[in-house]
């Protein structure tokens, strides 16, 4: 079987209960969602409080490690090995029914539970760092100059295992089927959202004239989470 | 004073430490950013271990509160008060330095703290629904079918007080000021990421020659996160 038809993990916290039908179970339905995505959400204790902050991520080359961009979340981490979830979700839509209760969003979600690692180990954290960046700014790893071995300190780099996820995924129109809603005669359907990006906007500082290169260029106005 | 210029709470965990030129104090800067976002993160303790749940939400009218969808989360809850953090994130663009250390996300966040309330009351859970529903979708509280009795107590609402937050917003080019990056003669700059409402999809299952409301059509092309 290929990897990315294993099936993902099926405990009690990942397993679909409520929205069942919108469980997806192979690897692969987890590796889109990151892929497509490129912020994750990610839950920690503090202080025996959760915390959930926002921060930047890239994948392992092996498509089994997810790097983290350590910043805030870092203060109440410390050295130790602590448990988290990381959340990473992607908004495609609203759907609109004829009930207000039949309202939905359409989505694709990846919530993965682990403990989280401080890395370390300067070899891994270079690596790490060049899934993340190359995860965010596809062609900066090579096009920018690299950490230093000083930047590479001051850096911290968070890795979680991707061995016990959930992966949901919402689309289409609304789900009230044969409803007697219908008779209403309102509009139903999907208003879609869609991320773009936009034209570049060079830094004020830098010297006329200077080119916007391909791999950043290339980027304007297309879709950014597919 | 202005209710909307009353600084937010800095307690330990929001005052701003490590980006402290991002950190914002005013209430309308907490409200504005509710306002521009449409999903939350809300994480919650499920058996000791943070779990990072997806969810809609809406501002009460009177700004002091958050509404959620209770949905998955829920199942931890059950009745008890809960302590959360609720983070509602917008990703403006991508920050483009000299050197991959320099690089960052352009973005808006707010992060609150407070202890989750079961929305029980029919009277304040429809109004809860309502900003819910207006947040999302304005006008289809008016348009479409408000929710029944029946579908009023199958729904879990739940409320969080807004005394406890945290801003943080990044915007423009990168921060490296005077860096001797500057003689590499690279492009920095940034790559900004809109997000828009594209063409309303009609619902398959609609019949023929139903009319798109101007509440709905008249979002098609326009920014969502402003």
């Amino acid at each position: 079987m290929p990897d990315s038809q294993l099936p993902l993990s099926a405990t009690e916290r990942t397993r679909h209960r409520r929205l069942r039908e919108q469980g997806r179970s192979e690897r692969a339905d987890l590796l889109a969602v990151l892929r497509a995505g490129f912020i994750a959400h990610l839950g920690v204790l503090a202080d025996g409080v959760p915390m959930v902050v926002p921060t930047c991520y890239g994948l392992a080359r092996d498509g089994r490690l997810l790097y983290l961009h350590g910043s805030v979340a870092s203060q109440s981490l410390a050295q130790r090995r602590a448990p988290a979830c990381v959340t990473v979700t992607l908004v495609d839509g609203l759907v609109l029914a004829p009930s207000v209760f039949e309202h939905a969003v359409n989505y694709r979600s990846a919530m993965i539970y682990g403990t989280l690692r401080v890395v370390d180990e300067p070899g891994e954290k270079l690596e790490g760092l060049r899934c993340l960046s190359e995860h965010l700014a596809p062609g900066q790893w090579d096009y920018a100059r690299r950490p230093s071995r000083r930047e590479l300190a001051a850096t911290r780099l968070l890795a979680l295992g991707l061995d016990e996820a959930s992966v949901k995924v919402r689309t289409g129109p609304p789900d009230d089927g044969d409803s007697p809603d219908a008779a209403l005669g309102l509009w139903a359907g999907e208003l879609p959202l869609i991320a773009c990006w936009g034209e570049p906007v060079p830094d004020p500082a830098l010297r006329p004239g200077s080119v916007v290169p391909a791999h950043i260029a290339g980027r304007a106005g297309r879709e950014a989470h597919c």
